[in-house]
């Protein structure tokens, strides 16, 4: 891959833990909830409820507490107490103040990479909270320019590439999600190393394989260094 | 001002209507709770929780929707009931599908000033909220490039500055809160037209007069030409 001047990493799941923080705070939420309806319909009228909510809220903590708040009130079938409610704010801030912890061989990937090409991060969700995490990371002194877009899209992506000053083949990016960190990329014309993480989102998820000349798949970050 | 490289723009209460918004959803917000608590401890109420969440929350409608719920928890001494909550959240969602109304001149001075100098945007609060505006007024055309930041202080403003490779003193930044599109702007060497609104937040009041040749005051968007 000599021709890659810019190697973007996604953030959340690809540099630090966060898809197990989410988790954790829906296994909370179930348990705040429990006896109003089985688990799996609670699982389910969650996700209707994140998923008809995105286009209007975006991802990120403060639209999932919204939604945790909306789909309470369905599941309890409009009983939903004013202390459930307090909870779920609860487990919303300590989302928010959730420690970051940084994935096995981040820090050594980075370090290696340094000097030899230009580092982005290539994030999405909410403005603040993806600084803030940034800033707790103490990664920010490794990253020549921080993205941080609405919707990880084809467009969003040529604007980074444009705002950057490459040809797309000059990009590569890595990250955890198929969706939002790999097809979107390779549809630009640039390049791909997935990075699987052990927990995805299911709106992350897309269910068919992708074979591309320009996509590679590892088995953990510190294996990008076989490519660069 | 021949120094002049760039012009940047403050969105809210200055390209368009937004804060008369929050204040009609505050309006309906204590009607909603009426009986309750007086009008001033409400407003009280609901600002302090505000306040409170902005390090975590930022700006925005997600976050004040999320402070008004927790404001009407408090206001209601725990009695709050669940078809409350969801008219708040109702509320936070109308504000989000409101349209956007272009302030008199905007489209005027931006046709005029395009092409003479680099237009940009500078603006707080949500992502997508942002980017769904600029989108709905239609202006996106008249901009170079489009700066959304978590807090519009002396290190954002730098940064700007820096990503659009100029020097301080080729920016000129037109808005309408002086602590937030005109304070920081003049620290770090900037230019600033303060072009008051109507309506302030009480946030985004500063309780001292302003006085910097390197700042002007005036009445409507339109006058910006005059200086230019």
């Amino acid at each position: 891959m000599k021709h890659i001047k810019v190697v973007a990493f996604d953030a959340d799941d690809t540099l630090w833990v966060n898809e197990p923080y989410f988790r954790k705070t829906e296994e909370a939420f179930y348990k705040l909830l429990e006896g109003y309806a089985s688990l799996h319909d609670m699982e389910r009228e969650l996700l209707k409820t994140e998923l008809d909510n995105i286009p209007l809220y975006g991802y990120g903590v403060k639209g999932f507490v919204l939604s945790m708040i909306e789909a309470a009130m369905r599941i309890t079938n409009g009983t939903l107490t004013q202390e459930t409610i307090a909870q779920i704010i609860v487990l919303g801030k300590a989302m928010l103040n959730e420690p970051i912890e940084l994935l096995d061989g981040v820090e050594d990937v980075l370090k290696n990479l340094q000097g030899r090409y230009k580092l982005v991060v290539a994030t999405k969700g909410d403005l603040l909270d993806q600084e803030r995490k940034l800033r707790k990371s103490d990664l920010t002194k490794y990253f020549h320019h921080v993205e941080i877009m609405s919707e990880k899209d084809d467009a969003n992506y040529l604007k980074l590439i444009r705002h950057l000053d490459i040809q797309p083949q000059e990009l590569l990016m890595v990250g955890n999600s198929l969706k939002s960190d790999v097809l979107p990329v390779l549809n630009v014309g640039g390049y791909a190393i997935h990075v699987p993480y052990h927990i995805t989102w299911v709106h992350e998820t897309i269910n068919h394989t992708v074979e591309n000349k320009r996509l590679a798949t590892v088995e953990s970050i510190g294996e990008v260094l076989k490519f660069l």
